[in-house]
């Protein structure tokens, strides 16, 4: 019975799945008494593909409950859905369109798309090269020395986040800037700082009707003109990224200068695509081509491995697993890396929006948990925030630890400490701290025997809270290219198993006519009369604010 | 009966409101219906203090549940609780504190605190006078271009947080940056760009123990020795913020250069004594004082107003009254402006830190749920990304949208589609939109018929999901001040009810003792063997990574 079916919660390998966590649950099964059972569960509930070690072994899983959700894995036909993805169907059904973000990333050029994308690929060495060597000058004849991506969502989590985490590759003449909010300080503090003549701006929209990019690129245009621009030389400051190519070169951009965007590839699927350009010029253009490798590899471990030994099936797995029958909300996404400090806000986008779905393919209400939350941020930091909640809170929050066994630093001491402490925080949400122990400790430490039993119910830990550690070579661009296409893939599969599409987003639009509407409203009082009160009254203080 | 005692869950007013939202749930009870039958609605549950307007008619509260929410704070006995923080109170039992963060804002100087608190703010005055004014200059005798801020968790997130916010105020002749992750690359990184020799550091940590504060702060010694300073000129580019003046020393920081911080404030609570050097150097000293009196005006309103209109009390009942009843397990912070983009970071080390607890006071189980998740980002942008998942997605997730009257941007036309957008994701989250809207936008918008019944279904958005708004006259430090100490007493009133310690954070010690443990193995293997399999597998595939 596949997920896409109304009966799906009701078929046997769902049943067996939730009678299994009752039982657990019932138990009080804790993750450490698996390892004391099972001489070589490290080695068999741990994975290994495109230069990325998976170990799940820290998971509230026992063989039987993989084997049961590998189980619903074949019900769910994933090998054949797997494929079709790769082949080019039409997997998006509401849009109609395939989801070929795939095809970025593939060294063949057999397919139409293939040709297209490697195409649009020697147009970005060509373009790269002419500004990185200073043959692309700004109006006056300088240099460019910094590039301001303008675009959101899809248009900037991704070329963002991968720009930030490339730092160590950085081409020292030419700095990358992204602005993406509506909010105008957002431009126009990062241009405070700049030289209009020796700025390049990228407009980042498949539409070129993006709101805030829109908005964000004639304020932008205002200021290269108003610095003494001629008209005329507009185009030495602007590029583009848009299948809308009338749109763009109204707007100022030579036709020649803007890059493709396809209807088969969703804006989150799309960093791989001429999107990913800032990364190109931040980090030259051979690093850019190592991440589309390192995803491709991923890709062909996606493709071939078997289930019980797919990564990325395994991920979606467990996450299913969390939210379905263990009531988890969320999951928190932990990179032991400064420089992915941005990772979990573009995997909200990749994740969030793909899943955060309350119908199936055909239309019919989905009866199981969506998609879950995604949060987090870079550690140690997160030690000193809101690892408190994750050890003593009253809710299950599972992690994905992401480690980096080589740094760039030459300062190991310091990359060790925050390995150990990567290692460490695994270990503490697993074993917790018994109020025995914690009272032991507490008497070692010089506490009377009175203040230890008072103050060890405060620092015992309950523990048996499960994570994934990741473990990568070293943070380059191939090893993060295929961390990236590592959830690409956990999204798809995710959504396999819950019969979801997870290339549309129709929830958001009802937010753009609202918003189109209350616009309206802040102009023309009369168009306020529709409005809910709290709109009204909200849209009343505004303006009685901004008359002040 | 208070909520420290085991049964307060099965105390009358528990009980009552759980069978409230029991009803509620049974009969569909929708936001929208509520404003229907109830033409005061915006006007009675609207609040404003300190330059804050609270409007939270948007919500699954009826007045009965209000009312009900109400007698669960009486039962609290929160005035009284709320008056003995203020009094000095040892409201932190564990570690027997008084928890003062108010008198860190107190225009007194009554107190052994406030006089203690007013010395260190002018001692603050001449410090940023110094560096401004280019009295104190470096080694070679530059003035100061570059702070660089060496915390983490209170000592970073706090400051990061309030320097971003207040950019439209920040001098120009200094830039601020902040370094708080053991991972060496984020020193290095930021240090890149520098010159040593007009660079003073300012060294954040109570005890001046704290691993990754003084690793790093090590690190920038050696960077500044490295440069050509005398040892003996070290003292012109560090300065400390810490409890420790003998370890400051040693560092070769001058005893007159070390800022106090004292046991009776939480680092978490701290941002408002000298851990806010950053912000009062980066737009300063006399906006720094505008962020306290702000803070202070809402101490006023939140230890005098009665409960009913006090806008800490009722921001903790709605916390609650989801968390426990309604079974969500986060809140998401959306703030419209990308200025506060670094709010939902602080907020989380505020909220999770306080109130992610098991125990209560007394050392006994907590019954009911703690604090629960916040996570966030600034607006619009998460529109382009995890609005999806709160439109449809299976969970319940109230929000806490913050919006900016007005901005110090003069683009109007941007900052207007800014608050639009932020009221219409409010609006959309409540009226949400039905199948047959659905089916008659998409035959408008020109689909055939059946394309619009096999669309509508995506598009129709179930609705009925809560919001609170806070509107801000402006971002300034004074309604930035009060926007803080509003969410760090909804902090305390939330342990309050629940009967917790919100001043303590004894989960995070395990984590630090297994992380020495670890770092031990890392360099000496015969230690791994008390370690879990886990731990032990991925040290061996570290180690076999870092001698490839």
């Amino acid at each position: 019975m596949p997920p896409s079916t109304p009966d799906f919660v009701n078929s046997p390998p769902w049943l067996a799945l939730a009678a299994l966590q009752a039982g657990m649950q019932a138990q009080g099964t804790r993750i450490s008494s698996l390892f004391a059972t099972d001489a070589n569960r490290t080695r068999d509930f741990s994975l290994e593909a495109a230069g990325i070690l998976l170990d799940y072994s820290r998971h509230l899983l026992t063989r039987e409950a993989r084997d049961r959700l590998l189980a619903l894995a074949n019900a769910a036909a994933l090998p054949a859905a797997i494929q079709a993805m790769f082949d080019g169907e039409v997997v998006n059904n509401t849009e109609k369109r395939p989801a070929l973000h795939v095809a970025l990333r593939s060294p063949r050029r057999d397919t139409v798309q293939e040709r297209a994308v490697h195409a649009a690929l020697d147009r970005m060495d060509v373009f790269v090269d002419q500004v990185l060597e200073g043959t692309w000058r700004g109006y006056s004849g300088l240099r460019i020395t910094d590039v301001v991506n303008i675009g959101i969502g899809g248009s900037d989590l991704g070329p963002a986040m991968v720009h930030a985490a490339l730092t160590p590759y950085h081409q020292a003449a030419l700095r990358c800037h992204f602005v993406s909010n509506v909010d105008p300080l957002h431009l126009e503090q990062t241009l405070a700082g700049l030289d209009a003549a020796s700025t390049l701006f990228i407009i980042a929209s498949k539409t070129f009707t993006t709101l805030e990019t829109v908005l964000n690129a004639e304020a932008a245009r205002r200021w290269v003109l108003a610095s003494g621009a001629p008209a005329a030389q507009l185009g030495r400051h602007f590029v583009a990224v848009s299948a809308n190519v009338e749109k763009a070169c109204a707007f100022g951009i030579d036709a020649a200068n803007v890059f493709p965007m396809w209807d088969w590839v969703g804006g989150r699927y799309s960093l791989w695509s001429a999107i990913g350009l800032p990364v190109a010029l931040g980090s030259g253009m051979a690093r850019f081509r190592e991440l589309l490798a390192g995803a491709h590899a991923m890709d062909e471990h996606f493709r071939s491995a078997p289930l019980a030994g797919n990564m990325p099936v395994i991920l979606a797995l467990l996450n299913l697993w969390y939210t379905n029958f263990w009531g988890a909300q969320s999951k928190v996404i932990l990179p032991y890396a400064q420089n992915l400090h941005l990772f979990p806000a573009f995997l909200q986008q990749l994740d969030m929006e793909s899943l955060g779905k309350q119908v199936r393919l055909d239309g019919s209400s989905l009866q199981t948990a969506s998609g879950s939350i995604l949060w987090g941020s870079a550690g140690t930091n997160g030690q000193h925030s809101f690892h408190q909640l994750l050890h003593q809170g009253s809710m299950l929050i599972p992690a994905d630890f992401i480690a980096v066994a080589h740094s760039h630093s030459s300062n190991d001491e310091q990359h060790r400490q925050l390995l150990a402490n990567c290692l460490a925080q695994g270990r503490a949400m697993m074993e917790g701290l018994g109020m025995e122990q914690a009272r032991a400790q507490l008497l070692a430490q010089g506490l009377d025997a009175d203040s230890a039993v008072a103050l060890a119910p405060h620092k015992a830990i309950p523990g048996s809270r499960p994570s994934s550690t990741l473990l990568l070579q070293e943070l380059s661009p191939y090893t993060l290219g295929a961390l990236i296409a590592l959830y690409e893939h956990k999204v798809y599969v995710h959504s396999l198993l819950l019969g979801i599409n997870a290339f549309d987003q129709w929830g958001v639009e009802l937010g753009k006519v609202l918003g189109k509407e209350i616009h309206a409203a802040m102009q023309d009082e009369s168009a306020a009369s529709g409005l809910d009160a709290s709109t009204r009254m909200l849209l009343q203080r505004i303006e009685q604010s901004r008359t002040l």
